[in-house]
């Protein structure tokens, strides 16, 4: 029992909170053992939700909080007067040692700021990034950042660099992950000076790193490398632009078969299939943002997310603690960082 | 014949040119008339493909030149060594007012800086953009920059905003064209200065335009408006990722009807409608980016397409004349400007 992993979860935010926090517990344990949870909310909500599984009794801490960080909120606003917040509660309790990793549904921005003034960055590391998992032509592939910094130095852009791959190896298991910086275009004169610069600096440090250069915006679904770099904007628009460009897709494959008797037909048989693609594209699947260079882990569930894809971002979470992910950064940062250091200097001078 | 349009061909840009240029303009006659063009190559390769077809020989004249701009030139390279080039003497041709506009699938950043030369920008217009059009769930959507513009200034992203507008109202048919800036979200404090001044002052010109704030990545395939603006570099980003998205959903769908006996029998009966789609969401139905901006019509056609390509980018070089974009531009930023510029100031003292 002492060996099990603790994570602290806000079982207040997102659309359908409690109640999908709870069924995507139920639904991770139904899986996996050797993790418990604190949940941080209002006690009777939370305690009528547990009951309805047997299997969560034992494992589930249950702390009263009435107060919620809500959607709406700025994240100044949310830090200054949520510290009662069931957000915030979950992040103390991994600060205070209580637990491993903290999960949230609630206010992407209250939760990063909360994050950083509670659990600090990593040494080595400026600011945090958001990190997701990608499906690809060729497996999946790493993100960062998603839109926790709207603009970024060259230095945050090498810091996501050594974030995302310690994550791909450590986690997606991936023994020497492939780095890319998002660009406009693979020559290397492409794109703003922070990303050429930072360019520089990965190239520099070949040795402790797989740097394959600038990408493409598609080659983010071909899977051209495991871990791909960009500022927080423009990895925002991104991601946001692969979910439109997916439902627009699904959108037209289901006019065009509702406009054919043949193709309805065709649909039956295809179905199973079908079904197992689906799966294979659903983005609860998918779902967990991490917030990477934390001293401590943090995942963010999309919002609007429901008990299979909190699920996932339980998973997220516990593979984060699990395969030490912020060990290996501090690691990577230690031998890292002297040579990058040196570069921009070089760099500054020339 | 006199009324005819006539359009200035570099028939040796583009990797399969001559050959598919020639095509596509067979292709395009076919089913349009009104129209001629000068193509400027190699005469002899030109007049031996334009025999094949019966219908170009009245409405193709060849200029011979054995220059053809690489498509690895650097800009500044073609700009100085290109004068003799297939690519600048179809520039020339509509500086000289030999022909309306110009087609060209060569290299795209020799293409922008020649034309820039060549043509020079609109009154009111500091720099040009690249501009395509777009399936949504809706119908269509103008996006512009795409990657002209690294970099944009807030009066950069509303004269897009202004020729977006133009080309959607003329080119399209729709009556008042609604407008979004793309940013990371809906909130009117996100995103960049630029980003949120330019949103200043279109908001200021309601009445010219309908303005309908920002709008996210998803919001392209959704089809929430009529014309996107963004800087080059978040253009040519969403774009290409839209296309590797794109592509990954069929290679899925593909693999995962092979592994099924079941959902290849369910394909032959919706192969019917299927085709259907595939046409609508053809890549080479979409061709044809337009330099918008200029003192002259201005195409880019992607160099990797075909005779089905080419004429799409024919027919949008073809449209962006016999609509008069030029003019409503010019009429737009007569009447749009001083407004402009009154916000701008305002904001640039509070």
């Amino acid at each position: 029992m002492s060996d099990d992993i603790v994570i602290a979860v806000d079982a207040m935010g997102g659309d359908n909170a409690p109640r999908m926090v709870v069924q995507g517990l139920n639904r991770y344990l139904a899986r996996s053992s050797g993790v418990r949870f604190i949940l941080f909310g209002r006690a009777d909500d939370l305690a009528s939700q547990v009951r309805k599984y047997r299997r969560l009794r034992d494992d589930v801490d249950i702390r009263h909080t009435d107060v919620v960080v809500s959607p709406s909120d700025r994240p100044s606003v949310a830090l200054r007067s949520g510290r009662q917040s069931s957000m915030r509660h979950a992040l103390d309790a991994v600060s205070a040692g209580e637990a491993q990793g903290a999960l949230s549904a609630g206010n992407t921005g209250a939760l990063m700021a909360m994050a950083k003034f509670v659990l600090r960055t990593l040494p080595g590391i400026d600011r945090p990034a958001i990190a997701s998992v990608f499906p690809t032509q060729r497996g999946r592939t790493v993100v960062l950042d998603l839109g926790a910094n709207i603009e970024c130095s060259s230095e945050n852009l090498v810091q996501f660099a050594v974030m995302g791959e310690v994550y791909a190896r450590n986690v997606l298991g991936i023994a020497q992950p492939t780095v890319g910086l998002l660009n406009v275009g693979a020559e290397e004169l492409k794109g703003h000076d922070a990303l050429r610069e930072a360019a520089t600096v990965l190239r520099a440090n070949a040795k402790a790193f797989d740097f394959h250069g600038f990408v493409e915006g598609n080659d983010i679904g071909r899977g051209v490398v495991d871990v791909i770099v960009t500022d927080g904007f423009t990895g925002n628009v991104a991601l946001k632009t692969m979910e439109g460009t997916a439902r627009l897709y699904t959108h037209l494959v289901r006019e065009c078969v509702k406009a054919s008797w043949l193709a309805r037909i065709g649909m039956v048989f295809a179905q199973p299939a079908l079904r197992k693609l689906r799966r294979r594209v659903d983005p609860r699947y998918y779902n967990g943002a991490m917030l990477l260079g934390l001293n401590g882990v943090c995942v963010k569930s999309h919002g609007g997310t429901d008990g299979v894809g909190f699920a996932s971002a339980v998973k997220v979470t516990v593979d984060l603690v699990a395969d030490a992910v912020n060990d290996g950064i501090k690691q990577d940062f230690a031998t890292f960082r002297p040579s990058e250091k040196t570069d921009l200097r070089v760099m500054a001078g020339s």
